[in-house]
């Protein structure tokens, strides 16, 4: 029997434990961004370690950074002329608010026909599980043909903030040919997909103060400028009537699109009307000279991800508010980067902010943006495993969102990412009910299995 | 010894243990707007009915109306011939968040120095219980020179709603030939205030909603109109660059200020470096046409009192909200009404909402302008009433909020209401650590006692 045969029969006998340990991952709420999550940050990091260490992995190690640990683990025994592959995952996770909208408890996992819902099953707790369990698999019959490293870090979900001083300080033992990552997605569940490029991310907070308590709207409303109304004011002027960000400078340095890549974009099977079904919009949005495909994967944005003044809560108070937030990011393309968009919003709110009013900008997660090339050995072997798991070769295509890892990895040890993963456009990631489709999963543990194979 | 001087002096004697009972009414925390609240309230009710029966009053009951009840009572043993004069009042109050920033908790009113803290004590409990201890001393000592019929409600600060209901169906019993409203304040301690204009209010919660669950902003981002940034692209266009409201037909109604009006204005005593520390705010703001207490007085406005959208809590989440929210009021003036208000707010947004979004506006809060004559017995009984306590003829003054009985009693009961009350522009009414002057709420409790001799 040939090796891949018998790790693959070890899978499929073994794919009921796995979901199990996949649900005991997931009860852990490690939700990075939370203080009084951090315990269970450390607990979802120890699962990970412990994971590791029943592998067989050498050095397994829960290494300190400012904030939450990365874990680590290695097995070098396939020897020096064998490739070293790393694998990427995180261990953290999004919070769940609005708690009211799911219709389960996001930390108690349970799967209905297809789908396990939870928080993290798609992102990525079950991209981790898929990779620990195809080696798993390789591990308990013909031994790794490969060497290995991991790097599972609990701060992606808040941008990897200690990630670059920890890459930085580890950059002789993270030393690798090149990374799997598989924190991006498919494009759909017959559509097995390589992410060949990622949009970075600048995340800030913006505050505008007014008066220096909250006031009565009739006893003073008509002689202050109300922060609520300045921050609105200042929020929407940063796109003009089209949808064109306004920020000065802001399109410069955006790399334009080849001939050859909107003809990529253009062959993606993902429809409008599928789109709008999936968003569950009344209609679609954007750069009219962009096919949504490209807004999404090669365009630039600037979204409000949330909103906070004065009284929120049931009927009517006529109050005016001391001061008023908004949470901006954008997600940024190549070869933009968070730090010029940092000042380019300064210089924006310099100018625009009215002297009736005080602001504060807070910068709170910043990524680079990423292309890669789809002819090295590593995305080669992902895609014929791809091929022989799902029939039909990948789609090649660039994802919308921000993974710090891949920019560090580049930076530091020099190694590509290899981007995929079994996510689905409607697992609801990062929303309430996110869910993860078991028949792709399984179908990505094999795919994995192969994939060590075919290196 | 003169009647007027027997009641003073009981005033005098009994000053501790007024004070004393406006604490205990400030305990109960009657929010009108929560309903966790609502068997509070119904307490705050049968405080005010029993401190009516203490008074002797006759017919006192707690009357039902659709949401919290109104508390009448009345003495008419003064005869056909001496007129009867109406006691307005409220006893509810406004929510009391942001709560952390209260140096005390709002519901156990502490004094310190000249001040008595609490959510209530100057909107309005200490001006009920001003009214209610004036009249005790009189009671006490001897006896009313006038009729009197109280109604004090419990919806004033969510707009009176059922007060309309209440006022129509009882018009015969609450026939009288003035009301008494001390739901109005002074302009400093030093200067005895009537307020002879009111402005009206319509009150609105207007929500956006875009995509049916929050998304990813990496994975959707460019491809649909956040409903927070359609949101706040519509608030903001409800004001052009110099502050003027664009509602259509917003300014068509309003009523243009007489010359004599304007010299009234400027004689008032606030300067703009007053009200700027009073607001605290770094500079005024408004349409430039008018000077502050104009602006405040005699315009109209339109104000963001509250957002809400997406992720706020600590930290970044990268989401683009389902829905985005705010509460949004205008004040009014005459010959504006709210009705029209709303239609034109209607229409605006029908031509200016896109359709890639969806919007529902709600009216929370309806009420009416005002102004009054000061020419009446019952204005002129009180402006002696004013210059006896403090030495100095009142200053008249139109004031920026708005109180719905006015409209109410005038409409229905044919009743004029004489505007006035010790509350302070710097007790932080609708504020954390509101607050109540002692000083001059004694001065109020005998200018009170004074007035009801003078008719």
């Amino acid at each position: 029997m040939a090796d891949v045969q018998q790790a693959l029969d070890f899978v499929r006998a073994n794919g009921e434990r796995y979901l199990s340990e996949l649900k005991d991952f997931v009860s852990i709420p490690s939700i990075s961004t939370l203080d009084e999550n951090k315990p269970d940050v450390q607990r979802a990091a120890e699962w990970v370690a412990e994971q590791l260490r029943s592998l067989g992995m050498d050095k397994v190690q829960i290494m300190p950074t400012a904030l939450h640990p990365v874990v680590y683990g290695e097995w070098m025994g396939a020897g020096k002329s064998a490739p070293t592959v790393m694998i990427y995952g995180h261990y953290d996770v999004q919070p769940v608010d609005p708690l009211e909208l799911w219709t389960a408890d996001p930390f108690k996992p349970e799967a209905h026909d297809d789908y396990l819902f939870g928080r993290g099953v798609s992102d990525m707790k079950g991209q981790v599980v898929a990779s620990l369990k195809a080696v798993e698999a390789i591990v308990r019959t013909t031994g790794l043909p490969v060497n290995i490293k991991w790097l599972v870090e609990g701060e992606e979900e808040i941008g990897s903030e200690h990630l670059e001083d920890f890459i930085k300080k580890n950059k002789d033992m993270l030393k690798c040919d090149f990374c799997l990552n598989p924190d991006a997605g498919m494009i759909a569940p017959d559509k097995p997909t390589i992410t060949t490029g990622l949009r970075g991310l600048a995340y800030f907070e913006l505050r505008v103060y007014g008066p220096d308590k909250d006031l009565h709207s009739g006893l003073f409303g008509g002689a202050l400028h109300n922060p609520a109304q300045a921050l609105i004011e200042l929020v929407a002027g940063m796109h003009d009537r089209d949808g064109k960000i306004k920020l000065p400078g802001f399109y410069d340095n955006v790399r334009k699109l080849s001939k050859q890549e909107r003809k990529d974009f253009k062959r993606l099977p993902t429809s409008d009307k599928e789109l709008k079904k999936l968003m569950g919009v009344p209609a679609l949005w954007g750069e009219k000279k962009f096919i949504p495909a490209e807004r999404i994967g090669a365009r630039p944005t600037l979204e409000v991800n949330g909103l906070l003044s004065g009284f929120t809560g049931q009927g009517s108070k006529t109050v005016i508010p001391a001061w008023a937030m908004a949470k901006i990011s954008c997600r940024l393309v190549p070869d933009q980067t968070p730090e010029e968009t940092e000042k380019q919003l300064r210089k924006y709110l310099k100018k625009n902010a009215p002297k009736t009013i005080r602001w504060e900008l807070k910068n709170l997660h910043n990524a680079g943006a990423a292309l890669v090339e789809t002819d090295s050995p590593g995305i080669q072997a992902l895609a014929k495993a791809l091929e022989t798991v799902w029939g039909k070769h990948p789609y090649f295509k660039r994802e919308g969102g921000s993974i710090g890892s891949v920019i560090l990895l580049k930076k530091y040890v020099g190694a590509e990412s290899i981007l995929s993963g079994f996510g689905l456009p409607d697992d609801n990631v990062h929303s309430p009910n996110e869910r993860l489709h078991l028949p792709t999963w399984y179908k990505g543990i094999e795919a994995f299995t192969h994939f060590f194979y075919n290196l």
